[in-house]
């Protein structure tokens, strides 16, 4: 891959146990989530979600995730970064309170997802979530702040490119540049990728630059190609292909992190995360749902690589 | 998308008929294949592949393949090229029959493959297949040459490039120019794929490229835009995502056809081509069989463009 980066470069955040157990029905027990957490941190992906700071009502299935920070900070060994979303002030209290390593935030760039999801507008939230952002940052935490709804809307349709570069300006003058730009709804393609993320870096070259695809197009991971080919480092992605959007009409999961993980490594990058582990925990989750689960490598196993018999 | 290529050079073939129903345990009856196939015609994709020359007792959902070419091109007026895909020359004899327009003709790059699929080594069934490609030619037709397993094969694991090149060299060396790479088993990643349609390219810049990708490993859309930038051409795809290979130990279904045209219309190519009458007739498939079909786009209907509200 022409991507100019090296091997070392590209991370995997694994958020499945937030963007993908909370569109679940059913609540996951908290053993059997610790227990896939777990599992995910020795993998050696890089950054694991735990779970999002949200009113135990509004959403139940993330009821526990103070809790599992509690349990997963207590003797910690492993070298994954915990990551927590946090969606305001409050959120923010309860991470600090509980161990979140790093802590993610966001802004919808649609004015339609923002009002739905947070009752602001995207400026209102902007200027919010900045504050909180360094909040965070002033606390000595890692901060990864987004644009949700980056490549467009399930509500509003087509997002213009000078919105979602006007939220990364005020974050980059914020002094956030770890920023991840979300497609929510599913609706990037991968021209649009490599163009949006290069007007991102044109804004600031030092932007450590996140992606996050929802697969409901099945452009995911082509966008994930493109993102690479841009300078993208950092990859958004769920075990078993967990995911959707409570906020949009229709969203698929994420790309599977142990798809991604598997091409990465047929690649010649990222040897070092354990594959086998990932496919084992995503066969676990489609035997938990009992359901076929939207990735495939968990299906077929890694692409066997046999004796040469010519 | 930075391919150097014009809207005007990228096709679709649809190959579906062949490499799809060929898979189901079901014969289609011939009067629903002749409503899909017609139906595909209008929707103005470029060359539609009805069917195989097989043996009707080895693969019974091909023995109307003859009857259905007779049908087609009687008194046709559409302008999309309906091809056949024929193993030998008593395909390519019952080919020209009947009316085929382009013949398809192939060699596996995989010793093993080749040998179960044609009982002849890979050397061996070169020659016979380039000889009734120019058979082909001579009389007239278009012809298109493929290798199979180009990228990997299910049985034998890895197969070196060389073998791929002196394929092709051989099929420069006989005038044969219209080159498809089949990953016959799904191990393509996309920078195995830029790297040897670059060599190709660099053994004959004259090459018309085409490609042929399964999703088994959920990279057949990521594949096909590395294609793209190599400089690929035409596209094999299937309507609904059927497909698969009988020769190989497993694979899933092409990229489904109207996926790839819904992203290529979200990059501003091939809005020519009626992307609602190919997703109408993929949900006649999912109907027809009674159970989810491997695209995406004929569940979802393609990226609402909504009236902006902010």
């Amino acid at each position: 891959m022409n991507t100019g980066k090296t091997a070392a470069n590209i991370l995997i955040h694994e958020v499945g146990p937030r963007d993908g157990l909370q569109m679940e029905s059913g609540v996951v027990p908290l053993e059997k989530k610790e227990t896939w957490l777990r599992g995910l941190m020795e993998s050696g992906v890089d950054i694991v979600q735990v779970g999002s700071f949200v009113h135990p009502v509004k959403v139940p299935q993330m009821a526990d995730t103070d809790e599992l920070f509690r349990r997963l900070t207590t003797d910690k060994r492993s070298k994954t970064v915990l990551s927590g979303l946090a969606l305001n002030e409050k959120g923010l209290e309860r991470g600090l309170a509980c161990g979140v390593e790093m802590f993610c935030l966001g802004v919808s760039a649609s004015e339609t997802h923002s009002r739905k999801n947070t009752g602001m507008g995207t400026d209102e939230a902007a200027r919010r979530i900045i504050a909180a952002a360094k909040s965070a940052l002033a606390a000595g935490k890692k901060v990864q702040i987004s644009v949700q709804s980056a490549f467009g809307c399930g509500f509003e349709g087509p997002i213009p490119e000078e919105r979602v570069l006007r939220i990364v300006r005020a974050y980059v003058e914020a002094g956030l540049r770890n920023v991840s730009l979300a497609d929510t709804a599913g609706h990037a393609h991968p021209a649009q990728v490599e163009r949006l993320f290069g007007e991102m870096f044109r804004l600031d070259p030092a932007i450590e630059a996140a992606c996050h695809f929802h697969n409901t197009y099945g452009l995911g991971m082509a966008n994930i190609f493109a993102a690479l080919r841009a300078g993208v480092s950092s990859f958004e992605t769920s075990f078993a292909g967990l995911g959707g959007c409570p906020f949009t009409k229709m969203a698929a999961g994420n790309v599977a992190t142990e798809d991604l993980v598997h091409v990465l490594q047929l690649e010649g990058l990222r040897r070092d995360i354990d594959l086998e582990k990932l496919i084992g925990i995503a066969r676990g989750v489609a035997e938990h749902f009992g359901r076929d689960m939207q990735g495939f490598v968990y299906r077929t196993g890694p692409i066997p690589v046999a004796a040469k018999t010519a």
